[in-house]
């Protein structure tokens, strides 16, 4: 796709080189790609490690001044100890009149083998019928590559910077990010001082043809709840022996856990809805014009029926409305087969998908008051323990935000239609963390499909995302630019004033 | 223990016989013992195929006619074939005018192992304090030699017989005594054509000291509840992803199995009480002199707070009352840590204790109704299958029929005082299948204390249980005798009339 007419001059330049380059940037995915970079399996570590190394070379042949920062490393349930891959601080440019872009990417994968029902080897990108299939094509080196593509367009076409540039690049993210929060913390006032907005891209669109910008994930509230006999809890009884004259733990923890919701998906935990933010005008117009194909998901998921008929109330249940879901229960018999088992001690495990405003310390104690107060109505002997071993923030961002605002136009430019503005029902916590540890804007701002299948077998990027992809970044950068330019004139004007 | 001054010569003698030789009755156990016929473990089969032979050979001795069937083999899961051990049919005396006492026990044993938590070495045979520790001491070696020992002891006074005995001892009572009912079908018109009375000695008494005769067994009915998703129940999906908009598998299961029991323990299904045999004054007499102390039963099972407080509400809901236990469930999140999972297909296991006069079908109907009643009415889109993939009738017998009546008696002749007539809460399918197929009446007359710990570490019969319990059988040769003789008469009287 060409660019617009609207495009300035350099714009139309830029998109032409990225045109004309785009085998060479597709031969730079192929070279990513065939890196098994499997931070999962920890034999795989010196790839990962590998990896790190080529993306490091790969920024220094931007220009970029390239830190890989050793984090040491961790140990293995089995006691081993395995090094950890460096995180890459890179930075190019340091013009102070241009805002400071920081871009978090990864370069590690999930595991994938051929025979896990790959067309393709996994590890060579082969292009079928426009789509690029290969371990890490979508998540997360496609996105990081297109970053660095655009900005290699630049540099190529000898154009002045518009921004500056801070790169953090990763190889745990798969594996949880170890160590990454403690270097973010320790380099808030150092390297990240003088970062303005920060960019990440590790996230699909909601649909597998319209363009998204993501302005907020839920959060995630895990919760135990423990239910043991009178006894300790130890000894798990024989129904012959015990059945019909003892309290039996998992009958309390069954009560427990169909209090929780009704059958039409409302949580009956009082109060739990109360810090839930009003859902505005402006938010539900948003809703209106997404492209969200119902019979698609349906399809994709194989669920023939959801708990709401439109796609509104399925985007806002999913997205800005707190849901508890049921996971499995630790403790009992769980085998195929019978088992003439009364369990001992059972521990039910759910979680909420909290959302903004709801505060985690606040949803914990509703929790643990509402199951305390069902459980005493039982009168039953055994011992109730609920905790909450997990909590994640929710992240939601201003739409009206410089970075929502460029990235929205850089959008129209490349793909000629606005963005839809979507969230995520899961949890992100990257998008948190930076946001939390920084004190700056963040967006999330995908370039791949809804069906480009990240984490399963055939992933794939399609040749037209990963470039034109490339486009929306480098008309990203100019947009940003000439935002951020306006707004130190208007604070610059009204500091004189 | 002297026999009663009611006893008669004869019974005088015999008693003093079993006690001067209760060395060579020790030893006799010893040699058994030490053979590690765990039937269990398949890689100890050979042992378990060497006891048999040790087993028919004492029969020999005792002049009975032996015929070891072949079973033929079995497949393990892996493939392999594996020989059954044969189950011995013998048989010892003809006299018409005598009646047929058919004895069922087993000489293989559970697994057991010096590591698993055994003061002493579990396969030789060692004196504690009275107590005779080793694996199969008391399930089932002990009281198969008890059985023979009295037998033994009529030969060696050159006594006559007073019964016709037939011996049906198994190897793989602790593997599902495979090949076991089809053999007893297949010999129903042949070898057990003549059998008046089957008595069975494989389990224990209620308390430590006091005997006790067994009358009674609960069934087992297992259910499974299995809930999918409108898709094809062959794929977990995401809590981030679904969480709020999908009717949960889960959600559904835990409401069904939460229907069940009420918080007092009783069963809320309709029906489910109709056919269970009315108390009688008679029957609730039996439950106040029973020996069965509380505190004990507490102390061993650790469990501090039963849902009844009195002896005879929790004998009463173990033994004749049905109880209704769940288990587990299949399908769902069962390890430690958390999982962001919903499960797409979930199984709940649970299980009703049945009782006379409840029918097998007619549970299963109520059951499956029911169920599906109260799913029916949370408008799920899910998909439930109700099944039952086990269904064990319970037990009863007449406690006045003559082979109560006689082992009470000799049980009174040996111990001084009447047994308590008990129950079990557990399933023991071998007297409910003996009853089944030979329509004859059986008793299950243990000689074992409550502590003996079947199945556990530190497996033992006390040197006094096992010489009375010798003594007891041959006490009940002459009762049985002499109760059939009178009942021929009667009979023969009848007749003639």
């Amino acid at each position: 796709m060409s660019s617009s007419s609207s495009s300035s001059a350099s714009e139309t330049e830029i998109f032409q080189y990225i045109d004309l380059h785009q085998n060479v940037f597709v031969k730079n995915l192929e070279e990513w790609v065939a890196v098994e970079s499997d931070s999962v399996q920890t034999d795989l570590r010196k790839e990962v490690i590998r990896m790190m190394a080529l993306a490091a070379d790969r920024l220094r042949a931007l220009g970029a001044a390239v830190n890989s920062v050793n984090l040491g490393s961790h140990q293995l349930p089995d006691g081993q100890n395995l090094p950890l891959p460096p995180v890459i601080l890179a930075e190019l440019g340091k013009d102070p009149q241009n805002p400071t872009l920081c871009f978090y990417g990864h370069v590690d994968v999930q595991p994938a083998k051929k025979d896990d029902g790959w067309k393709t080897d996994p590890y060579t990108l082969t292009e079928i019928n426009g789509n690029l299939y290969g371990r890490g094509a979508t998540d997360n080196k496609g996105p990081v590559l297109a970053w660095i593509n655009a900005v290699e367009t630049f540099r190529a076409l000898k154009l002045a910077m518009p921004v500056n540039f801070k790169f953090v690049i990763e190889g745990m993210e798969e594996a949880g990010s170890l160590g990454l929060e403690k270097l973010l913390e320790e380099e808030k006032q150092c390297f990240f001082a003088d970062v303005d907005y920060i960019v990440i891209s590790d996230n699909l669109w909601l649909s597998n043809s319209k363009p998204a910008l993501t302005y907020g994930t839920r959060g995630n509230a895990c919760f135990f709840v423990e239910v043991k006999d009178t006894g300790c809890g130890d000894k798990d009884l024989h129904s012959g022996t015990f059945g019909g004259i003892i309290h039996e733990p998992m009958m309390d923890l069954i009560a427990l856990l169909d209090s929780l919701v009704d059958p039409t998906g409302h949580i009956r935990i009082p109060g739990i809805y109360d810090s839930v933010a009003a859902l505005t005008e402006e938010e539900r117009k948003l809703y209106e014009s997404i492209e969200f194909d119902l019979e698609e998901h349906k399809n994709n998921s194989g669920v023939k029926k959801f708990l709401y008929d439109t796609k509104e109330e399925i985007l806002l249940h999913l997205w800005r409305y707190p849901s508890l879901s049921i996971h499995g229960i630790e403790g009992a018999f769980h085998e195929p087969g019978t088992k003439t088992v009364i369990p001992a001690k059972v521990i039910g495990k759910f979680s909420i998908r909290q959302v903004p405003h709801m505060d985690l310390s606040v949803v914990k104690r509703q929790v643990v008051e509402y199951l305390e107060d069902v459980f005493s109505k039982r009168n039953s002997p055994n011992k109730l323990k609920v905790s909450m071993p997990l909590g994640a923030e929710p992240w939601v961002a201003d739409i009206n935000d410089p970075l929502y605002i460029a990235a929205r136009r850089a959008v129209k430019t490349v793909f000629r239609e606005d963005p839809d503005f979507i969230r995520d029902g899961s949890t992100i916590p990257i998008a948190r963390m930076f946001q939390t540890i920084m004190q700056k804007s963040v967006i999330m701002l995908p370039i791949g499909a809804a069906d480009d299948g990240e984490h399963s077998q055939n992933e794939k990027i399609s040749r037209y995302n990963y470039i034109e992809g490339t486009k929306v970044f480098a008309a990203f950068f100019l947009e940003i630019s000439k935002l951020h330019g306006q707004l130190q004139e208007t604070s610059n004007t009204k500091t004189d004033n």
